[in-house]
């Protein structure tokens, strides 16, 4: 259970390198929504960030779920008539249907056909299937496999348990100036699929490492839970923190070579949205926005109306729109170094914008102020075009009259968030502007 | 006057053939603003469903109108100087300018010429030609006849009557749950033009007849009026019942080959707008939305500034903009039993909307449900995609703060309507959603 | 001095013409932000319409500026070894960069050279440069002359003086029936250079003096003054008549072939931003709309966040976006009579939709009146499409409900402006509408 071999350098260039590492060392273990793989996978995190470990017992309440038991799971093959292991859950953990109850039994093909699982249009791949809320048993197998099976007695065995125990979480509270928080969300849930999503613990992992290295305004808190249930648990044992969440990103699917996708949240127009929407528009890279639906990852729980979070949901392809998802396909020659990388620079420029977009007040409202006798406008006069810093100057003074965060300047002028950021920070130095009183929520 | 070829039958597909019927014993009638014309096709419109029939005295104010004498007319000719019906009101009731006084006399084509009406550009249709509201007297002919007239003695006559009367106009009420309702309304003044609007006539009473077989939560009014006087009539005589219209369409034009038209009401964001923008969007026909503008038909009434009605207009080919409007080539040839057929499917989809439209809450708002133990959801995990039907689920859930009617929920999800209302039946069966209280208006 | 040459005619087509004469008289004088030159251009001005002349003494507080000290200048000149001028103020007056402090000096190339500024990209022109808040001097010549200096000993000399003494600027206000006002303002301190801005004074004075001939509902303020410091100047003077403008145009670059530009206000919806943009869309015209930007004329001190007033700024070709902008080759080629006649024909067009645009209220408001029989409808129905001017008058009682000014009603409608305007005078003859009281502001 060594995570040594992981951990953070300042260089960020290695950072690419250290979250694929992370996730070869994540990538074998079986996970579910509880039992040992879900704990085994936060202690590796651990070794980026201090990430603290929660425990909800077996048949805890939480809203109108309960935690189920605990699933563990040793082994499980389908035997042939010859004793061969034509499955083996050795081979791979998606073999076995996530949460298969226990069995162990000889059969006839015809018996064990409704509890076979494979995917004929890709017929080398395993399929990834779940059963949590109902009890039932099967394996996954390629279709290629699937199809040579013959009339035979088979010997089926899954050495698992259900057992009384608990979910496991991961929580990390990174505290700034103010209590206002952005919170950052993974699932982990997945066994031995990549992008789906060892990508987003990894990359959240590293986005946290890197945010406790500098001094930030806003709050931050990551949680690493078990899908579905796993947000319902925290939110049902944190309403009181609800009010304090700012801004929020679900983040799964980061690792893969495909352009950026962000889901909006419910909200549609939260200051998350116009944020990130702003960040890959100014990046230089491919994107996608997508609005709202109630179908996807734990912005299902976030975004329910009884909550109606601002959290919006970032990746780079979409689930369900690669081949690969949900199949024994989305393995490590799915995700690279780069795209992780590139993944966590975009997060690291949302990041800066929510921490640093603030509303500002011209203290100097009638006409522009003398900028030139402060040395911050060109002596010469004539030339046609404004320089940028000059323009981003003007922006600045001219929308801030307290009813424009640094955030609107940007959208209007058509600027990247960090030179209006640039232009506030010199006219603040010259007393040209000053802070708007951070509204209290 | 018997009405008995005409009946309803439960058979929907036999309606357009119905209708077409309905149509051909229309047809020969020459209808006007007042008159006998229009008692006799509301008579047989009342074959269909018990229309109530009303009379107005001529010279009762309505607004800043006054009811108009009542024009009857019996014959109508030119005789050329051979004695020959060059122009015969027994061919054609268009031939004669409606509502033109009665006249015996003879004159020379100089004189007759100001009062011949004809369409150089169709040189073989006769136009439609009315002179209500100004005392006057004239034929519509073909230009191919009109071209052929040479000097001669025309003995010229209008058997025709303007005598105080009454102005005639049919209502049918059949009260829902609410008294909230819907009001229908389509004009019957046209003599011998089946689009315009002897296909409105057909197809709102065969809707009303279907109204009338099903229990429906909201009410609805069917009007068939004189246009323009009409509608200001039943408006002046029933100001107290205005309050009470939620939505409304005026029907005209519905019978001919071309795609839908609907025209917005006057507010452009009502909620008959955005149902019937729904409706057609999901119908996969052909169709086109326009604005509201204060010409056409009865929407200018309702929609006047005083009313402000939430009153749209509902056609195929919208008036105007096909050949044969207002000539006589508006005939039983440019109207068919799958368009008027088609017509009144889109209108019951559009009644189903209006009535099952309504405002649901959700009564477990943090986190979805548990649908899956309901039996609502499926058991197995890790497919690509929600079915559509648990997608219609979760978004109803997800929307259902008390804010969103289901049909903004259906725009927003851009699922079919009828989709959306079974999801909220299944989630209402489970007690996981109750109806918000209705707002009263 | 004299003006006499320059008289407004009535006739409107020999406008160009005069406005063309009084831009060819203005060439050659050297105007700055102060100085003889912008009162010598502001006294032929006078000739057109009584403008009135301020005078600001240098050192006064204008907000956060000072008025600086007056610049006036006699002569220039670089000669070299030979003593032959080889740039001469007297050939161009850009050669000095404007503001230059006086200097009498021999100096070698190198010593001269940061002191010369050329345009490379157009070798043939001598470029517009101004120091006028930071004291220094230079030349600007040809990059073909600059080019072909080689080592000597130059005679540098600028005859000019920066002396305690005025800004000076000139106002004309033209009183109507509201206090209501209507700002125009243009810039007066570019030397030679005829597009930017001879055209926008010329416009200006004619404009002014169309508006005198003619009685009108609006008071009209034009303001003739040095840039950026004349607007902060009037601004910082006249605080108490801020309230009053409810619409402004900053005019500049209104001399040239190009498409007309029209910039918005700060706030972007104004009534002048919407004014401009109608009458520009049925001009016939090319035109294109722009957004604000805090980068530009005197619409930066107008727009700032502390008057936000609704001034837009109306050009041809915009500044900046022309090859020749700020650079000798805006000389009077670039400008043409027929341009300078149809930019003043358009602001005429925008004044008469400001000054007719009211809100009226329909005194019949349930149902149309009948026009017929008011003479304001034709008689013969049936025609398929109404003629213009009906149209406009059911648009204009259609949307009279008090919340609607015609232009809002032009805008719906997608009529001119003239004709709703027309159709409301027509309506009101008959006392089918009444004038909604004028908000106060």
């Amino acid at each position: 259970m060594s995570s040594a071999a992981v951990t953070v350098t300042r260089r960020p260039s290695e950072c690419g390198a250290q979250m694929m590492h992370l996730i070869e060392e994540l990538y074998p273990i079986c996970r579910s929504i509880t039992g040992e793989g879900c704990r085994e996978s936060l202690r590796l995190l651990q070794g980026i960030v201090p990430i603290e470990m929660h425990e909800i017992p077996s048949g805890t309440p939480v809203f109108d779920w309960t935690i189920p038991r605990e699933w563990n799971i040793r082994d499980a093959y389908i035997k042939n008539g010859r004793g061969e292991r034509i499955v083996d859950f050795g081979r791979s953990n998606l073999h076995v249907v996530n949460y298969s109850r226990p069995i162990h039994a000889t059969m006839s093909l015809d018996e064990l056909r409704p509890h076979l699982f494979s995917l004929p249009q890709h017929p080398d791949w395993i399929p990834y299937r779940t059963s949590y809320y109902s009890e039932n048993w099967g394996f996954c197998l390629s279709d290629h496999v699937l199809q040579q099976l013959q009339e035979d007695a088979y010997e089926v065995c899954i050495d698992s348990s259900l057992t009384d125990g608990h979910l496991t979480y991961g929580e990390l509270f990174l505290p700034g100036d103010t209590h206002e928080e952005v919170l950052f969300s993974c699932h982990v849930c997945h066994p031995s699929l990549c992008n789906d999503n060892l990508s987003g613990m990894a990359v959240a992992s590293f986005l946290a490492s890197r945010l406790r290295e500098r001094p930030h305004r806003l709050s931050y808190r990551f949680l690493f839970v078990p899908g579905t249930i796993g947000s319902i648990a925290w939110l049902s044992r944190n309403e009181s923190r609800v009010p304090a969440i700012r801004h929020g990103l679900v983040l799964s699917c980061v690792g893969d070579s495909g352009g950026f996708t962000y889901k909006r949240s419910r909200r549609g127009n939260a200051e998350i949205d116009r944020a990130v929407a702003h960040i890959l528009k100014h990046s230089g890279k491919s994107f996608a926005i997508t609005d709202f639906s109630p179908y996807g990852y734990d912005e299902r729980q976030y975004c329910s109306p009884g909550f109606n979070l601002p959290v919006g949901r970032f990746s780079r392809t979409a689930n369900g729109d690669y081949p690969e998802y949900h199949t024994s396909a989305d393995n490590l020659d799915l995700v690279s170094e780069t795209a992780l990388e590139e993944s966590l620079d975009q997060l690291l420029a949302i990041v800066n914008l929510l921490d640093k977009n603030k509303t500002y007040i011209n203290t100097n409202p009638k006409c522009e102020p003398q900028l030139g006798r402060r040395g911050l406008y060109r002596a010469m006069g004539g030339t046609p075009d404004a320089r940028p810093l000059e323009l981003a100057m003007l922006w600045v003074l001219n929308l801030s009259d307290g009813e424009h965060s640094l955030l609107d300047i940007a959208e209007r002028a058509d600027l990247p968030f960090a030179e209006v950021s640039r232009a506030a920070e010199l006219l603040s130095e010259k007393d040209l502007l000053q802070n708007k009183l951070a509204k209290t929520g």
